[in-house]
């Protein structure tokens, strides 16, 4: 296909070259662009489908990268990609090196702030304003907020800090009715589509703030006359455009949630999905079973539990923090919540699991799905961090189950806990362990799954997988090595430890966890208090953030491919026998 | 003082004894020992003076423990407290061993939700509405929210998922006209007595909420059929009630922001002022030094800095998300933005610090006051898990000074550092080390304050005045002692503990933090893999909530006392030398 138009694009501003006359073509160039890439690479297709022309209006009414334009969520900057001098890595998005689904910093002067998780843009607008307002500077400033923002409390705690704003700063509001799931709640109808019976622009305007729109989203002549005149207001404006998500896209178009993140390769049983039957047959056999999901019903898999049983499903929109505190408010008033939330996103709710569940040992399980490495959507969204946030917690219980079906064993075993307790599991095919021979789940207790010698690899959940593969390659080099699944990372099993110290001299923790704080720290430090020689290995991810990439391709590149990891552990084996 | 009414009431739900023609007399002897009680133990004084009708109006509709009352923050819970059979243990509130100065599920059954930070108490009150409607229930649910609440995210979290509520709930929005600060921002408007001008009652009514009010709230003749006629109603209900801070006590109503938090003792320069004093400092010499709070001006001490560059202070409500994210977005923008915030507060924008600033590099510094053991407001507001939430964040630097001089010194430093870095020092009297030749601060080095041998005491923070107390104590029993101020947590001295395991036998670390992911497990995994024969052992605090009390009656209770604690390094150093 010749892109005639979107070929004359080399660099951020070029989109002014192109005549208006053209500009209908050059939305039809761009959606064909997304669509070929991201059928191939995976990737957030419906939401950069639907805000084709609203990219194109900001772009011809600001300066890059003198000016800021902040994309919320940050899925759907994919045009601006495109528009600012990345159309070429656009064929490589997501992938390993090529450049990010999401805004960096680090990739582009044109991406003003980096995005992932929701409802952040509006205060890092904010504060761009404050900086410009205070250095006496006067570049142009936009966020754009959609896709159910509007449920998370960030958006709010902003909005209540505009009246403080002097000077021009510009939301658009991207109104396509719809969240990842639709949206739910209240205040997000006063800003939808149906709100606009209650007359947006009195409610905005007590906020030191215009409202202007609603505008048709996929007009340009509409659009850019009303981006043109919201940067020469002299104070905040709210631009509500009105867009359709997978717009000039079939498929997309009559099945956006499906559409909203393309996975580009086929679909396997997943953990996800096993989590998501486990949870309809623990609540048929336990009526006090609820669940609770921030906006990612299909995501987490829940689908089935909330058609089962939708009076005791929740989906409290893209809030973390309210779903904590309300699971926490269920349990204490008698149910048995079950919060099913993505690790990364749970960040959002630490102090709320500390202070209202913790804190009360209220009886919350919270389920982490995408728990370690997730692949392509990269360093906002990998999930290493939970082991380290949620043991530092006092009277949590954190657990990782080693393969599918002590998934199903943990969440039955759930049902009865007393107290906090917080299950991590991968973003990744479900994986069935080989042993057949399984101890049954006690609280704090390790299992040895191939008892061995000299070596002993400790693994948490997916690196259980590892450590069975590993045994096979280090028994053929001659290596007698025990496999252990960690199963409890807190209370973690300190008499397995000790037991393991006699006939051992190398113990290998395994995670997919940041070293501070995570499993294998808590094994040094409980070396190091014992007097024991056994010396250890931790096996995990360093000091740093971790990008975008397939899980194989990111594994290899730190180092926990199962070739390196042989490697590593005989050379630090040998190191011991000295 | 005769209480003769107040003597009748022993238990909950002792009220509806009292003849309505005695209620004004039970209000002034509830107020009287509020005034008596609080001038002596410290605590929320303004806050319960405020609210007495308002609660009472409140027991004489419900029934203890069967109904759930919960109140947000929890500072403003003595009156019911003191209605819930505790009047008693009233003369303790916030002593140690006594009762709490916030709600605690655990000191009694009528205390349906604990709290301690703000927001939180509509989204578990939303959490009990469903599980009563699950669970075919009929109590009645109330949550008392104001004091500044509505400018945090997650009150609007629960907001927006109203719409899903069955049944009743009375929400009691306590306007006082400001928050721990005058209340800042616009949506607080909308709720605040100002707002009024806006038609509250369609607002609410589009989000499935009866509005109702303003209200005298301390005119028992319309606060008691309010809400009578509130737990009435088929749905939510918003009871706007106007109360006076302070009210009944003359120099608590002059003076409401003194009086907000009362402290028991007189002051001493403490390292807050420090802090603020020399944020002032620092301003003066950097254009570029913005501070940014959430609703603690006078908590962080930094009311002369606003009085002196009121243009580069930002006050964002209770709004800590907001608050990291907009810094974030004004060090983006091209100034040093330094966030002052409470430890325990900080919590509640932990994924912001990692998703917005690390991520990013940004140059925020985040001052942590009340690093530690805190003291009176216990459990939610103990800062013990900073060093651990922190330090597992790629590209957090984490500094401790050791006294007063070194905390001006560190903040000097950080004028020129170019990454994210936080700062933590304790509530306390700022302390000035006797030792008189010290090191310039480096990135990562600890400063060997007192070199001895034997045993090296690695000491954080407020922990170095121990140390050095420590140092002398054990001096005169024989034994020589290295004493270390870490400095840096975050990156930590490996080089300096390398050179110490030449010449020492025990390290003893000490922090107030948790030991999970704190500097002692960091300390202890270092010298499992180091080889070294070097023991440890960590002071800090186990995995445990730490109550109320004075700081030093909390650290002798911790064993953290020095004599407890030369006892335990002595027992531990005879181990080391078997």
């Amino acid at each position: 296909m010749v892109n005639s138009r979107l070929d004359q694009i080399k660099s951020a501003n070029d989109i002014r070259k192109i005549p208006p006359s053209d500009y209908g073509l050059l939305a039809e160039e761009i959606r064909s662009c997304l669509v070929d890439v991201i059928s191939h690479t995976g990737g957030h297709l419906a939401s950069n489908l639907g805000i084709v022309e609203v990219t194109m209006a900001l772009h011809l009414c600001m300066t890059f990268p003198e000016d800021k334009l902040i994309f919320d969520v940050g899925h759907q900057s994919y045009v601006h990609k495109i528009l600012t001098g990345r159309r070429r890595e656009f064929r490589k998005i997501r992938t390993f090196g090529g450049i990010s689904g999401f805004p960096k910093r680090s990739e582009s002067g044109s991406d003003a702030f980096g995005t992932g998780h929701s409802s952040t843009a509006l205060s890092a607008a904010l504060g761009f304003a404050a900086a410009r307002e205070r250095l006496g500077q006067d570049y142009k400033i936009a966020a754009v907020v959609g896709d159910g923002a509007a449920t998370g409390g960030m958006f709010y705690e902003a909005f209540n800090h505009l009246t403080y704003l002097k000077g021009n700063l510009v939301l658009v509001f991207n109104d396509n009715g719809m969240s990842i799931s639709p949206n739910v709640g209240a205040l997000a109808e006063w800003l939808n589509s149906s709100g606009r019976k209650h007359s947006p622009a009195a409610f905005f305007d007590g906020i030191n703030m215009e409202y202007r729109g609603p505008l048709d989203g996929h007009d340009l002549g509409v659009l850019v006359p009303a981006v043109k005149d919201a940067f020469g207001c002299g104070r905040p404006v709210l631009l509500h455009v009105l867009t359709e998500k997978g717009k000039g896209y079939e498929p997309a178009e009559k099945n956006p949630v499906w559409y909203h993140g393309l996975a580009g390769t086929a679909r396997e049983e997943s953990y996800t999905n096993v989590f998501g039957k486990t949870m309809t047959d623990i609540a048929r056999k336990d009526d006090r079973v609820t669940a609770v999901c921030a906006a990612m019903e299909h995501g987490t898999g829940l689908c089935g539990f909330r058609e089962a049983y939708p009076q005791r499903f929740y989906d409290v929109g893209i809030a973390e923090a309210h779903a904590v505190t309300f699971a926490a408010g269920l349990a204490a008033g008698g149910l048995r919540p079950y919060v099913a939330v993505y690790s990364s996103f749970l960040q959002r709710a630490f102090d709320q699991i500390i202070h209202d569940v913790c804190l009360q040992r209220l009886p919350v399980v919270f389920c982490l799905d995408r728990a370690g490495i997730v692949g392509e959507d990269g360093e906002t969204h990998q999930g290493i961090f939970d082991l380290s946030y949620l043991t530092l917690m006092p009277g949590m219980t954190v657990a990782a189950p080693g393969d599918q079906d002590e998934l199903r064993e943990f969440l039955f075993w759930s049902l009865e806990f007393p107290a906090p307790l917080a299950i991590r599991y991968p973003k990744r095919r479900a994986y069935t362990c080989p042993v057949t021979q399984r101890d049954a789940i006690r609280l704090g207790k390790s299992e040895v799954l191939m008892p061995g010698r000299d070596i002993a690899l400790l693994a948490v959940g997916s690196m259980v997988e590892d450590a069975v593969r590993l045994h096979d390659i280090l028994a053929q080099k001659g290596y007698w090595v025990s496999v252990v699944n960690v199963r409890f990372i807190k209370p973690f099993d300190r008499e397995l430890l000790f037991k393991l110290t006699c006939g051992h001299r190398l113990f290998v923790t395994m995670e997919e966890n940041v070293w501070n704080g995570g499993y294998g720290q808590q094994v040094s430090a409980y070396l190091a208090g014992s007097g024991s020689n056994v010396h250890v290995l931790n096996i995990g991810i360093g000091d740093m953030f971790v990008k975008h990439g397939t899980i194989d391709g990111i594994k290899r590149e730190l180092g926990l491919d199962k070739d390196t990891l042989a490697e590593r552990i005989i050379k630090e084996y040998r190191c011991c026998e000295k």
